[in-house]
């Protein structure tokens, strides 16, 4: 099982990072108790197959014992629903996915993925996502991983930020 | 190896059977010397890269001692080419591929593609495929496959065939 799980994650798996904007307050400052940067920060480790499929990830659950499975429903074209086994609880990949992953290497690029991801889980570990300056070290890892999508605007608003909040409480 | 292999065929792995229409002659007849069902049937397993996940690929094709590696050039948009580890040889892929993964399982749907592929690949080492009715089989068959692409088109042609080449015949 172990063999199959790493060169399956290898084809199909994914960790992701990803930073979700909290709603505004009404004095325009996105400051809210424990996410002072105005994001919060999301992981997950995830494995997205077809409905035909699903066994797999049930073997992917059972083999980890932690995450679930997830749905998402398709309609028009497609052919099948997708269903989604995700590990997104902060102590689950920190102790049982990361650990595994240490242990047993993958094989294709998603290896370098994977090494950004621990970074980050290392600094969000530490505390440090919910700073300005860590959450910036985020940001510019999170530009290395997956398809490399550019992240520069969230980095400017973070880099903006103090200002903005400093504008906000003097107001 | 094993476990690994099996794994990340069960991603990104493809078994595909396809119908390449042969040059029509003169005579308007795409009777060739063994084509007279007017198509050319190839067999292909094949696993896809990018660039930087090569190393991957040469591991397959260590393990497997068949097949190549050929670069699939992408331009545009595309941040990397793509690579793509392909067994089409016949002996190979009965020699070799069908009785690895018919003795270590594929976990997902994938397996149902791959039984389809070996029923097809029984057809054609009996020779079934350069007959009108055998190609129509494994037309009917490749419909089950992958994306369940229909072949509707295809099975009409290769139907309505005998008349035609009758009449071509006939002129």
């Amino acid at each position: 099982m172990i063999g199959w799980t790493i060169g399956f994650v290898d084809g199909e798996g994914c960790f992701s990072i990803n930073f979700v904007k909290q709603p505004e307050r009404k004095d325009k400052t996105r400051i809210r108790r424990g996410y002072k940067i105005g994001y919060q920060i999301s992981h997950e480790f995830a494995v997205v197959q077809g409905a035909k499929s699903i066994s797999t990830l049930n073997k992917l659950q059972k083999f980890f014992k932690v995450g679930g499975i997830y749905i998402n429903r398709r309609y028009d074209n497609h052919k099948e629903h997708l269903y989604r086994y995700s590990v997104a609880k902060r102590e689950d990949l920190i102790n049982v996915i990361i650990p595994f992953f240490q242990k047993h290497k993958l094989q294709t690029s998603k290896k370098y993925d994977f090494s950004f991801f621990v970074k980050c889980m290392k600094l969000i570990e530490y505390g440090k996502h919910l700073t300005r300056s860590g959450a910036i070290e985020i940001a510019l890892l999170c530009e290395k991983m997956n398809h490399k999508r550019s992240r520069t605007e969230l980095i400017k608003i973070l880099r903006n930020q103090t200002s903005d909040s400093a504008r906000a409480r003097r107001r």
